[in-house]
């Protein structure tokens, strides 16, 4: 018999499935009992490997039942309204969660916006309709939803999809390895009621999972009626798919003169000030713009907790950049960084992610430029700074399929949870998709200048607008049909798009006029007389064009619930004791202070302990609740206070306090102005717990828990 | 003739129409011109004098067009979506605005949060319609709104009023002094005509305006009516006024299944997670929550810039106190700080506001309490703290017509600007109004418990709830009904309220059975074998008690335009250069790095300087646009930048650079390392420019501008 722990999960499973069919056609073939009892016998063998592995596997599964009720015991987040019956997909961060989110947020403003010289603004949620056509929202942010026909519960068409299948193939793979025969009436997945899915049938719904983004419409619908899915709970048919918008609606004014929505990202408000900001900026390009703010999605049935909700904060960067200079004078700082990127040629060869320096994949041309490599190491070193574990965490690329209409290159940072993959940044490059859009609807010019190094002379064709004609043929309308052919300038001096320039030419002189379409999106007729087009010497100084937008964007309340899923973990003892292992930096709050009892001889040395924190701006919290000062640690461990200072019987003799580390629960016993000072220098991370130990004596406590 | 200079204003406008009438009867009795003249020649001295004395005015006013224009010019505020042609009442904040408004934020967790202890939470601002019910937003949270019976333009109600009514008692003034005799037809006051008003209209006009908050529904039509108050541009009838709710709708859910608004305050969010946030407090009372976040208000017309806007942020304290012991440990902290009340006493007296320490203010009974008391003077050293001018700023008292339905005293801290007094932050003690409306509504106890120093043990009126008839006779409303009864219950140990368990008794014993109102809001009819009334000796040990709720809110867009408003001068000297003289804890950005020229020699120490800046956590901007550098500092003292650090070519040679002071445009010249010293010394309060120049001598710089 082989060594069964030498084969890999996937031969093993193959093994189990061979050997099941060799017994089967033993049986067939009526073979003797002596020869098929072997048999039986190694395929037990078999599948009790299996088992332990598989009970192995559950063992080491994230427990995220324990996480959450320790979220709701220690109030990082709660489900918002809960004691009016609540409603799905929205959350209230209590005071843990407050300050790790103000935490977070505070450091990425150090690592982004300090650092990188951003220019910060704050834009309104509430956003007129107008803007939000332009950038494509009101016809295209929406999702596919249908209804339990019987219930009314409403799912997502895609989920709902991807729920079924995955369950049907688990179940059939199960039933295949005759591990758990699945009863069929339980099954989830609707199918496939005891029997073993045909190999064509399974394969086929791995193609369909690969490729859901690409069913719309009544593709989706016809999808779902050829594959009979279902209502997971009840087992009813569900209606055909409906698009859904889902943005909020709002009527802004008394009337509901402005129709308008709360905004569904934080983006567009930049675009609309880009002229402002780069004015701001001395005309210098590049340059970025950032924002962290509320954005909402009215998601048609969450149900994945903090990573599907309705209500987000999302921090977003736009960095403006020419369109043939994307390089980034400081990606030689960030070129050497090596990082796990998955890209579409490895996504289509199910090859899994590699791990190269940022350096290697742009100049392989993996990824498409510097500055959007230069983001995504950027991303990467804040995402490893605030605690996220390197090694759950990717950058993906979107496929053609899923990219976004504007975008030209997208790379999602994703967090690996117990819910799997999670996107939580996007680095997209935009290209000029938002400025041309919001310029072209509104005739406003949204573009930047640069001076050329050699001015430019040469011949070349030009348009002259007789405007002594145009006012009184278009009046109020003459500035919508002058920003038609102001569109087709190209710079500030007389350059024109040629080509453009030449066909209206022919045009009229073929017909003596031509339609466009103004700025306003109506029709006008000009006439061949209010033109003239004609060559012309012109010199090229200063250029127009408009800036590419590299978007880096964060979805805040993911990042912070990976965060708490990578931070977790129960330590070893005579307790299960859970403990947060966040960064000091990132820590909800810095240090606990604890007398050793209530004796009120204690309270001046609690009060400069106090001070000294507070001087230094490190939050801190005081329990003279005289509970034991043990269980005063743990309930510090599951807020993930990284140090506690104690105020004992020989603090009133000589000024002295202990000060314990949180991950290794060792202690230091030092005068209240040097531990002080430790903890701001933990804090502020310019020295390391190690560091401290190996300084300053560990101090044995007396046990007094 | 009198010193007319001596006289004060209301003497001289009294001795212009006294006057008036004197030459008035002087020409009545056709008295000799030479009696005439010289009555005539006093009045145009008066007049002169007047004149002079009003024009004197309007040259102290400030000059808001002025303002408004740097803030635009420098991109501290702009309309949002003005590209698209803007919508009224909605704002972004540019990059200097977006500072300031997060370093204002920043000092008001320090100083309330931090300081204090406070729990911060976050909210959502989706909230179902519920929890507004109960709260009351939904019945009341209203504004009358009336349209121009033509044009249908909109304007609210009492604004509108007071406009008109305001205009005309203007424009009356105007012609009684016969300064500027005003155009009938242009008046926006639609009277008076040309003509001065009878005496007994013009007290009319000033009583309405002083009662105008007591005028609701068809008294306020009859009194639009009655004065014939017209839209001021068009001078059209208006439509009768109808109440507008504030409150923006959404639906939440692709069905809309829940109907619900976008926040108009945030303190909904904390009086629901109370329970929780107790529990965080290791049931600890008093303790405050606290949270920063937007509000939205469908405001009818906004026409007062940063003062009246649709969405905005708030930063709301509520504090949980017992009702009955509302002193504050840290009171004595506050006791002698001196501060501007207007009580209600001096309001009914027109007597103008006093200035006096907190302590005689709780001490007299004027304001409430200690805790109140203690968080007005908190709130007035914040105030004073990020640069809001102390003479501009009073602590007005809520008139009993004008107090919340829920408020049982609340001071409003107005900030003066060129709108006049504007409440930035209220203060309000708002009993136990919340926490027990969401009881009621929902079931849940939102109480504290204490343990009394001595239990009580008395005989006592106690209830009894026969559940084995209960779940029977109500099935899934026996909760409901059971919820009534405990609301009856005074504390966990048989503590009932005894007064109302003698009436249900007695009404038992008389008709056998009695009507209640269940949690539910359903009437329900309890049957006397259900229920047990009995006297008992009982133990009372642990109390239980809807704590009170002090609420400091701030209305932080108003106190940063106060704040715009009051650091805002214009420098004496050749050019009439605008400043604002921001602390450098508030200032949006903190340091300017401006190199005397382009030199390539200058980039190391540009480096230096950058980075001690950066590793000190200090915003600071590279201005090396070449421009002359006193232009540089112009910018500058226009962004309110405190300081400017100067390489030159004598940093080049010892290593030196010059530091400038934003308001004493003085400058001091050392090492690198010092000047960054000194400016992180300087931001973070720990010195003053006065102490700086006192120990470092003051450079004199060659002239470069």
């Amino acid at each position: 018999m082989a060594d069964l722990a030498k084969l890999d999960d996937a031969a093993l499973e193959a093994a189990v499935q061979s050997q099941g069919d060799t017994i089967k056609a033993l049986k067939a073939r009526k073979a003797p009992k002596e020869e098929v009892q072997p048999a039986v016998d190694h395929l037990l063998a078999l599948k009790a490997e299996l088992a332990k592995r598989l009970a192995g596997k559950d063992s080491d599964k994230f427990d995220r039942t324990a996480l959450e009720s320790l979220l709701a015991k220690r109030f990082f987040v709660t489900p918002s309204f809960s004691i009016y019956g609540g409603i799905a997909g929205l959350f209230d961060y209590g005071p843990a969660g407050c300050a790790l989110q103000n935490n977070i947020l505070s450091l990425w403003r150090q690592h982004f916006v300090l650092e990188e010289d951003m220019l910060e603004i704050e834009c309104t949620n509430l956003t007129p309709e107008s803007v939000l056509k332009t950038s494509g929202h009101v016809d295209r942010f929406t999702d596919y939803m249908v209804k339990d026909s019987k219930t009314g519960d409403i799912f997502r068409a895609d989920h709902l999809v991807k729920q079924v299948l995955t369950q049907r193939l688990e179940d059939d793979r199960q039933l295949r390895l005759g591990l758990a025969p699945t009863d069929a009436k339980k099954s989830k997945g609707g199918k496939p009621k005891g029997d073993v899915l045909e190999p064509a049938v399974r394969e086929h719904y791995e193609l369909v999972l690969e490729t859901l983004d690409n069913y719309q419409g009544d593709d989706l619908a016809k999808l779902i009626k050829d594959l009979d899915v279902r209502a997971p709970e009840t087992n009813n048919e569900v209606t055909k798919p409906v698009l859904f918008n889902l943005m909020f609606d709002v009527q802004i004014g008394p009337t509901g003169q402005f129709k308008g929505y709360m905004r569904p990202e934080t983006a567009q408000g930049h675009f609309l000030n880009f002229k402002k900001l780069l004015e701001f900026n001395n005309e210098q390009m590049p340059f970025a713009s950032a924002s962290i703010g509320k954005s909402f999605r009215n998601e048609i049935s969450p149900r994945q907790g903090l990573l599907r909700v309705r209500e987000f904060t999302m921090a977003e960067i736009e960095h403006y950049v020419h369109p043939e200079r994307k390089n980034h004078p400081r990606f030689p700082e960030v070129r050497d960084i090596v990082m796990p990127l998955y890209s579409v040629q490895a996504q289509l060869a199910a090859a899994g992610p590699t791990k190269m320096s940022i350096g290697d994949a742009v100049a392989k041309g993996i990824v498409n430029n510097e500055t959007l490599g230069y983001f995504m190491a950027r991303i990467y070193l804040f995402l490893v700074r605030i605690g996220i574990d390197p090694e759950r965490l990717r950058f993906r690329q979107h496929m053609a399929n899923e990219m976004a209409h504007y975008a030209c290159d997208c790379w999602d940072a994703e967090i690996k949870s117990s819910y799997g993959w999670i996107e939580s940044v996007g680095c997209a490059d935009r290209s000029a998709f938002d400025l041309t859009a919001h310029s072209r609807r509104t005739g406003e010019k949204l573009i930047a200048r640069e001076t050329l190094a050699e001015p430019i002379i040469r011949d070349a064709l030009v348009l002259e607008i007789d405007k002594s004609k145009f006012g009184p043929a278009f009046k109020k309308d003459a500035k919508a049909v002058q920003g038609y052919f102001e569109g087709l300038m190209r710079g500030s001096a007389d350059e024109w798009d040629e080509e453009k320039l030449a066909e209206i030419d022919a045009k009229l002189k073929a017909d003596q006029q031509i339609t466009v379409v103004g700025t306003d999106g109506n029709e006008y007729v000009v006439k061949a007389d209010m033109l003239k087009i004609k060559r012309k010497t012109i010199k090229i100084s200063v250029r127009e064009y408009t800036p590419n937008v590299i978007e880096p964007s964060f979805g805040i309340g993911r990042i912070l619930y990976a965060l708490l899923e990578h931070s977790y973990f129960v330590r070893k003892g005579d307790e299960q004791r859970a403990v947060f292992k966040f960064p000091a930096a990132v820590a909800p709050f810095k240090a606990l202070v604890a007398p050793i009892s209530n004796s009120g001889d204690f309270a001046p040395s609690i009060r400069q302990v106090v001070a000294g924190l507070r001087q230094n701006g490190i939050s801190n919290k005081v329990d003279d609740s005289g509970t034991s000062i043990g269980r005063r640690y743990a309930r510090n461990d599951e807020l993930g206070t990284p140090f506690a200072v104690t105020i004992d019987f020989q603090t009133v003799k000589d000024g002295t306090v202990t000060l314990r580390e949180r991950d290794t629960t060792k202690q230091i016993r030092e005068a209240i102005p040097v531990i002080v000072g430790v903890v701001r220098d933990l804090v502020e991370e310019r020295t390391t717990w190690d560091e401290v130990i190996a300084k300053y004596p560990v101090f044995v406590a007396q046990d007094l828990e």
